[in-house]
């Protein structure tokens, strides 16, 4: 993923698009990828949306949705200093604790 | 990252969230989260927006946010059986030809 | 619909809020809110959703979630001098030539 | 608007799209074409989005996307028989309590 980050960053650097990637610019940008993605399944049943894969024109138009919002939630992340993988894992730490499962005796932090 | 992609399957199994958790729904969530993570920067100018993370506060919605948004796109990722480093790499080579930089020789594939 | 506009104003210009009402702001917060309201069906069945209005709290939820994304659409519209309803008239007018109905006869335009 | 919204479920039922016009699925396309509307401002200074009705072309977009926002607005309130002026009416009276402006004497309600 650094790797990734990395090419990314060079992308831009070499088309001069540093000004325009501010955060706020980049949250905007990775929230219209992700309605790009919604914009896929919107009519879908569950069960159409479920199956999106075994049509091969559904599966390209997921796939390369998918990498457009981790294109800009890596580059949103590169440009304020955050890593997501560490803020992934202690918010499952969190949610394990917010959301305790049914035999788990919750924990008295 | 597949260890987070465990960790996050374990924590929706052992809570029964599969049947909630349909490719259409997992995109809708991912879709908020990433408006979620806007709203931090809806009021603020380009200059605010590149210094939210000198606020503890800030520092640490952002950093929660972007926790969800990666948490529903890998969750998203798993369902479908994508790649998502694989799909962004994928999708940087097809950039590199369809925006070349002033100085490169056009690709003539 | 122009008194609702002309409170909006108001409130806004009352508040000093008027430098904050960009275009690229109020579209960024129309987006918000429609993803708030969005947030309400995320989990839902399609029968679910159907049913949404039948509990007193869920119904407040949606009526107040409408409001906020027509007042921001509303807001968008007086700060660029759209009119949102001349705008979506002449849109269905175009529609109806796009997607022809089956027993209609085309139009050769 | 009421005509609007009559020649709106006009134009859905003549094509038999009811079936994909769940609440739900409404509230989806809602947020992807406010996404839309983001889009076209998502790279631009405050400046720039302030003067974008200045270009024609970007005058047509604005107003494009507009329709569509409000388009899917009233379909859904239709579905769900929510009056989207009187919510917004309502909306701005609490929001007037919840804000008061500098030199108002607070309202003891």
């Amino acid at each position: 993923m650094g790797e990734l980050q990395r090419r990314l960053a060079e992308f831009a650097a070499a088309r001069d698009w540093g000004p325009f990637h501010t955060p706020k610019n980049l949250a905007a940008a990775l929230s219209v990828e992700a309605a790009e993605l919604l914009e896929i399944f919107q009519w879908l049943t569950p069960e159409q949306s479920a199956a999106v894969m075994s049509d091969p024109d559904g599966a390209h138009r997921v796939t390369d949705e998918v990498a457009d919002v981790l294109a800009y939630l890596l580059q949103f992340c590169t440009v304020l200093g955050i890593d997501p993988l560490a803020a992934l894992d202690a918010k499952i730490d969190r949610n394990e604790t917010r959301f305790p499962t049914p035999g788990t005796v919750s924990d008295p932090r």
